[in-house]
């Protein structure tokens, strides 16, 4: 590998993970301004959105840059190209907080209703994940990237209890239906970053070990 | 550019086309077991789901031999780009058209509810846009790729009202809440379907224009 491509290669894994932070942070507002009820946090969030796009145009312009003017082969390549699948991944957890936020700030307009404490401990785990798989990328950490694969199940296994529990408070109250409708929604935004944690888990094993894990998780549970 | 390169573009281009129909056929299939209640079609629609997943493999496969052996620059490097970036949209609507498929096998064991067959126009729309997105990029077509981006904002819109209708029908029969909740994921997972669409169709503009319409689209609907 040339020393200019290194360079290059390693202002690129600085970027991902300045992007990684950013949605992070998102993530984690977002979901702070549902379960704390705080307008301020989920507008944050709403502001915030375009600097991630913004993110993810310049990493995509770098990897063509890198393309072009190197024309790197074997790992290199590789490299290259799951950082511009990872960007995607990125920018669409990105949204998926802005989702998050928009929720948020709708529920904030109206009465409190019981179940909104209930995604700390998933919001919690779906953050670590955010960072873990950026890690994992960047470091080529094969058993973190794993790792990150199996709290999948486990944030599925919390949607699931989300939905069953919401749907017996829309039960018993009609009432609540709109609110419960929208706390569905926060559930499965959060369900969708941690999958894309997990798309990009499954490209730094696949990167690492030229395994294909992603289409043989037989027991990948499925979206509700 | 090489007859070599010109060759594998045109390979390139056809498993494209052919992902795109077996996507279009899953979404079609998937829609119609929510319809008209038809299991075997859910059925048929999971069983296919590991030949969109093989055929996704086999694109970026090719997609990193053609870059590794032509080393190609300017606009066929951004074509490939493309590719591998479109590639990973279509296999991820195939994953949603399974994930209404899973919907449509729960609700045929369940009592009919109203509001499946509003589905329709819905489902009519977001199948012409899967086509088209495609037909866009194999064809360099920047008109049409701009028609599926509008087209997006009315899927957007009929979502909302099936939301609005759903939550309407869960306040004025509690018993429906499961039903329904089915129905909403239903809505959502098409509505999905045009995102990754209309992100094709954007990709085209850029590929083609060089603009960047996707993060200016202030008015882009935001997901409920």
């Amino acid at each position: 590998m040339t020393k200019h491509l290194q360079r290059d290669l390693e202002v690129l894994k600085k970027q991902l993970l300045t992007m990684g932070g950013m949605v992070e942070q998102a993530t984690d507002l977002a979901i702070s301004a549902v379960i704390d009820r705080r307008r301020d946090l989920a507008e944050q969030v709403l502001r915030g959105d375009d600097a991630i796009d913004l993110k993810e145009l310049e990493v995509e312009d770098e990897c063509l840059k890198m393309l072009a003017l190197h024309q790197p082969v074997a790992t290199d390549l590789r490299f290259i190209i799951t950082v511009l699948k990872v960007n995607n991944d990125l920018e669409r957890m990105g949204d998926l907080a802005k989702n998050i936020a928009e929720r948020a700030a709708v529920l904030c307009e109206q009465p409190p209703i019981a179940g909104a404490q209930d995604f700390r401990r998933m919001a919690e785990r779906v953050r670590n994940m955010v960072h873990e798989c950026i890690d994992a990328l960047v470091e080529r950490d094969v058993d973190l990237a794993r790792r990150v694969c199996l709290e999948d199940k486990e944030v599925d296994d919390e949607n699931r209890r989300r939905f069953a529990d919401l749907q017996q408070v829309m039960q018993s109250d009609p009432s609540t239906v709109e609110r419960a409708v929208s706390l569905l929604s926060v559930s499965r935004h959060l369900e969708r970053i941690a999958d894309h944690a997990t798309n990009v888990a499954e490209d730094v094993v696949f990167l690492v070990d030229g395994e294909v894990i992603r289409h043989l998780r037989l027991a990948r549970a499925s979206a509700p």
